[in-house]
């Protein structure tokens, strides 16, 4: 069944290159700088570095001691309050070129999911004419982009290991990655040093983009025997994370970290389910990050994933973390329409978890009951 | 403990550029194929691909009926009966430069660990003067090989996904391989219809060879995360598909290419332990194929792996495998001290299992009783 919607290019898979993993290893970011740095304009110009780093380091840059920059390099604060939007994108191109550092070396990016996804879609935009939004989609870039190096800050997105990097284009509403080949890391640091800082609410919603994407590609209909591998390890890891007793150990950061890698892994060779399409209908219309938006729809999930939904609670008890409530309670019936169709329109995922018949299931009356829920 | 000799530059990780996985697979090898070939020398002449064949294929060539062959294409046909040495490379070296191919756009490895190990050392030699010899060790190789394609026939080496190939020099006697990011196949295919002929005992051994490396590590002094999430995935796999009813099924097949592909990822970040150095005296002074020389070795193991040695010996039964027995019987004092010292030699894995005090453990007496066992 659903074999022609789901069974659809993903045969081919592009890894990352190269990756470093381990305590402290931020420092061999120094070496491959310095080697790409020798691939000189002149010289006397050795070629810049261009950073995207989470803005939280602005005032905190203690952890990122490690890094030596030159005075040429660029760094740019990436602003998280809000997930990456292709204008933004088209801004930082803009910068860039007005400063002449068009043709860096390398792009850094140092963060997130934000900040990660946005050096990507820069690093992709330098070397493809237009706009981000023309590359909204699959396979639309032409050409490689500047090497890039993704240094992750929190674990769970799995953007340091996917081939895309979410976008939404504000006058379109649409919220789509740049998935290409070329979207790929060329290399990654895995430093688990760096999540010491992350708040214990923030730590949990993110590595649960992990743990809800593998649970859904392993109920649902589409299956393969390498994505359930990622899949299982990476929940297992996640698992073995937020039922310990401290889930920012040492240990256990450097487990979530390996947990949101595979995570990512999985991504290239499987669906999400259920929860995705119901979070991203809470990001598209009330603003909600995708990660925190995941656990929130988790409030309406147990009809579809009922072990699941027990496991999450639980240790949503045991590490005693926040998840808003009620944020669907009171809006206008124009509102309910908005996440149903943004909902309902994420056909993929749905003909994954509930087949091709899931309009049957997923009424709108119960969408938007489920979102009632929320 | 045991820092010095065990952590060392296992921090930065090469992966297989790009992957293709699944059923039919095998017929994507045509289109990256003529990728490479359009990288042409001028128009009426593309370049040759240099293909690497088990010679099992020879005269059984209908699983691979669906690769196009083109005029100026080599085939060697690889000899499976020993093991890849340093002197065949060079042979391969100088018949390619007679042929006047030593500039082909792909070079292309389709059997086991010895026909892949044998692709990405001729790959490498292309491109790097001197003998194959010249290149044992860590870090020699120079430069980047020919652009290499990895499809293996039969699950458990993971040499799909190391940075080794493992040659032995016959002059010296010194197995070694040549460890360098170069030795990392560009792109390989996994399609599990290709391992559906291997006979079940050589399916075993060879699958084994995952399981162990993995044992081997998980029960290591030396561990990291990531390393560990590879090995116990592989491991797990492994379990299901020869605690299974039928190993070699359709979906069983499909999985063990999963564990030696994650197996040969966790090799990457991890070392091995007893087994392997045991296994080497087998490979070095009896000419015991690898894979085989692991499982022969099992039968010693119940001291170090008592848990996995009851695992391994009941999947044994299960699949009613035959694994050889006695054969250190009647050796020479000669030949035993040989045994001791090829094994003996292997300081880091049994630093790793043992301790840096394991020859406190493997004195000669014992070693000589273990391989007495055997």
């Amino acid at each position: 069944m659903a074999k022609n919607i789901l069974d659809t290019g993903i045969k081919l898979v592009k890894n990352v290159n190269r990756y470093n993993f381990g305590k402290g290893s931020l420092s061999e970011l120094n070496i491959i700088l310095d080697n790409r740095r020798e691939l000189t304009i002149n010289e006397n110009n050795k070629r810049a570095v261009i950073f995207f780093i989470d803005e939280y380091f602005k005032n905190n840059m203690e952890p990122l001691s490690k890094i030596i920059f030159l005075n040429n390099d660029k760094i740019f604060y990436v602003n998280t309050k809000d997930e990456p939007h292709t204008e933004v994108i088209d801004e930082y191109k803009k910068e860039i070129i007005n400063l002449g550092l068009e043709d860096p070396c390398a792009i850094v990016g140092i963060g997130g999911g934000i900040s990660l996804d946005t050096s990507k879609a820069v690093s992709n935009i330098l070397k493809n004419e237009g706009k981000a939004s023309d590359y909204q989609g699959w396979d639309l870039l032409k050409n490689q982009g500047v090497f890039k190096i993704g240094i992750p800050t929190i674990s769970g997105t799995g953007s340091e290991s996917t081939r895309t990097c979410v976008l939404t284009n504000s006058s379109t509403g649409l919220k789509l990655g740049m998935n290409s080949d070329y979207t790929v890391f060329d290399h990654i640091i895995m430093d688990s040093e760096l999540t010491k800082t992350v708040t214990r609410n923030q730590y949990f919603y993110t590595g649960m983009d992990a743990y809800i994407h593998c649970f859904e590609s392993l109920n649902g209909n589409y299956r393969n025997a390498i994505g359930d591998a990622y899949s299982r390890e990476s929940m297992r890891l996640c698992k073995e994370v937020f039922d310990s007793e401290e889930m920012m150990s040492d240990i256990n950061r450097e487990k979530l970290m390996v947990a949101s890698y595979v995570g990512g892994c999985a991504i290239a060779s499987s669906y999400v389910g259920v929860v995705h399409p119901f979070s991203a209908g809470l990001s598209v219309v009330l603003g909600i990050h995708h990660c925190i938006a995941n656990c929130i729809v988790m409030r309406a999930m147990e009809q579809f994933y009922p072990m699941v939904y027990n496991e999450f609670w639980n240790m949503v008890e045991k590490q005693k973390i926040v998840i808003p409530a009620k944020v669907c309670d009171k809006l206008t019936d124009d509102e309910y329409e908005c996440l149903y169709n943004s909902t309902i329109i994420h056909e993929k995922p749905l003909t994954n978890a509930l087949g091709s018949n899931f309009k049957e299931i997923l009424t709108k009356d119960n969408v938007i009951n489920l979102f009632k829920m929320m």
